[in-house]
């Protein structure tokens, strides 16, 4: 997607230095757009642990990148083998609750395992590594090719604008191009369907005031900023059409873990008759977690992130606090959205409804 | 209630000089205790509409000594009768939602009708406020000594701390003394029972972050600030054991107008049987409103209260930007929590279903 009227991705080799990966540091958005350097797994796991960048898929994208990165590392190590797993686990251990994290360390893995030499490793894992980034683009573009379908539904039945909320960012900034949640939103642009986006704050980064925003001040679609606590009223007077949102892990029974709050916006959904969609690419399925609810681990971050709001001062980023200083706070990074409240669920290979038995008909696969 | 130590209310005449009204500037709180005087109508005004005094029960009490001080400037006017009835209109104009605005001036218009004299009309309106801040006070001690007999019975069901959650501000803060929400905890740490409050945050204006805490902190209450998306998932993994919030606005049929937000709290303690209280007097309630939902009026308020949060930025508050400028924001103040997802209501008469029946029962005045 664009930036400054430029196709950009969130992240990318450079051109002339084998040893060098670019992304967008998503920190210092929408006032200002850096570019992070990653040279080192070390600054990989940085990334990713600070959230330089996120989003589930692009996390996945950035660690098979940092896998490759630690190839080119362990060539010099007295036991590569050994170092290239320690370099695994440090990044796997990086952020508990998206599921792609470990897929695409352990996809980096299996393709570099048939080499013998380090160098041909290195050179597999690079590849491997592009084409999780090529397979991810491709991805959120089908997401965005089915979803734009539900939104040309509502166009039939209704006049003006779709009005489609969001939480969070799980827009192009979150992959690598086009989004999970939001490729139907671009899609339906690019179709000339007329919307409109409610886009949910997301305290406490407020990835949905700063990036999806900017995602969309930059591609030019209407919206409209609102606190996390709106949402609930908005669907009581008819003011959302759908509500469409992504997801860090689905398990297998349907159940949907996204970032905190994604679940007050489901039961509010459910309450007023508004179609509740998750949009992911299958390397968030985890059908290894039968239980959703009962089993995805919850990242707890930071208590400061709820204490302290980011934001531009005049020209300075600054961080300013609002509470008490001695009050104490507490930071769940995620909730689980159980499958009953999900309508379905938004993949490259169609709609499925969000249970064992929907999941199963699209990607049996992942039962075998 | 107490700050650094000193009991306080939130308003008082001043000992010296009967046409000053002193309040604390709430706008200020948590990080600077500032004194905001009213000596005039349109200081009063003022306070209401810029929310520098806030909760429904302070904001009937303000313009009921707003009217008063109407009733002095009244003396020097051509048409004493005439003015003193556009200060009312003034005064019902500065915030639609909250209910006991409105209310509080038609006592003061009431007790004054009885006299000729505008010096005995000035003496009515003073007694008549003095009696409204001191019924406040008493009603707010009497939903406390209510509303803690259902924290009590929550201890004889499980050991350790009563995890009560609360959104915005219902403490004594947004009434003279003891609050309406908070009135039950504050008698549970009096009475030694064992308790921890969870506070959301309260976007935009963080009245939970700001003041809440604030009155936590100066009592000495333990308790949690949370991000107001969190409280589902709290509640999903059974760490809340009771909600209480305040109200606005209570509708013949139970619906409850309160801070935004409100609503998605309710729906999540309905998903995990977790008892939803609203603890009011019985000025907040309105039967001339049948359907809350539908027709209780929400504020729509400033948008930069939305694209800007306020802060301490090291001994200097700050509002900083969240958004893209360019992004347009959406600010709704109240939304309505149906009376299905309410437990009960807590009033200073007891505790009584959200329903016109169960509201007939303790009010049976309100409905000849």
């Amino acid at each position: 997607m664009k930036i400054n009227g430029k196709h950009e991705h969130t992240i990318w080799l450079d051109t002339e230095n084998p040893g060098l990966i670019h992304v967008f540091d998503q920190r210092y958005l929408p006032h200002s757009i850096r570019i992070f350097n990653i040279s080192t797994t070390d600054d990989a796991v940085y990334a990713i642990r600070e959230m330089v960048v996120r989003g589930a898929p692009l996390i996945g994208v950035t660690a098979a990148y940092g896998m490759y990165l630690g190839c080119r590392e362990a060539l010099d190590r007295h036991d590569p083998t050994e170092y290239l797993a320690m370099v695994g686990e440090k990044l796997k251990g990086t952020r508990p609750t998206a599921v792609n994290l470990v897929w695409a360390i352990n996809e980096v893995m299996d393709a570099i395992a048939i080499a013998e030499a380090w160098s041909e490793k290195i050179s597999l894992a690079l590849k491997r590594a592009h084409e999780i980034k090529e397979e991810d683009i491709s991805t959120c573009q089908r997401i965005g090719l089915y979803g734009v379908e539900l939104i040309k539904q509502i166009t039939s039945r209704k006049e003006g604008a779709v009005n489609i909320l969001t939480h969070c960012n799980a827009g192009w900034l979150a992959t690598v191009d086009w989004g999970t949640a939001l490729s139907p939103v671009y899609h339906a642009q690019k179709e000339g369907i007329e919307i409109h986006v409610w886009v949910d704050e997301t305290r406490p980064r407020n990835q949905g005031a700063s990036l999806t925003t900017f995602e969309l001040v930059e591609q030019g679609i209407p919206h409209t900023l609102i606190t996390d606590n709106t949402g609930g009223h908005l669907m009581q007077q008819g003011m959302v059409d759908i509500v469409i949102v992504g997801t860090d892990r689905t398990a297998r029974n349907g159940d949907v873990a996204n970032k905190i709050g994604t679940y007050l916006k489901a039961l509010a959904a459910h309450d007023n008759n508004v179609p509740f969609y998750v949009a992911l690419p299958s390397s968030s399925l985890d059908v290894s977690i039968k239980n959703g609810v009962q089993d995805i681990p919850i990242e707890e971050r930071d208590a400061d992130e709820v204490k302290y709001v980011r934001g531009l001062d005049g020209a300075e980023s600054k961080s300013v606090l609002i509470s008490p200083k001695e009050t104490q706070a507490l930071n769940y990074g995620f909730d689980v959205t159980p499958a009953k409240y999900v309508t379905g669920l938004i993949t490259e290979r169609g709609i499925c409804e969000a249970s064992e038995e929907g999941i199963k008909i699209l990607f049996p696969e992942k039962f075998d």
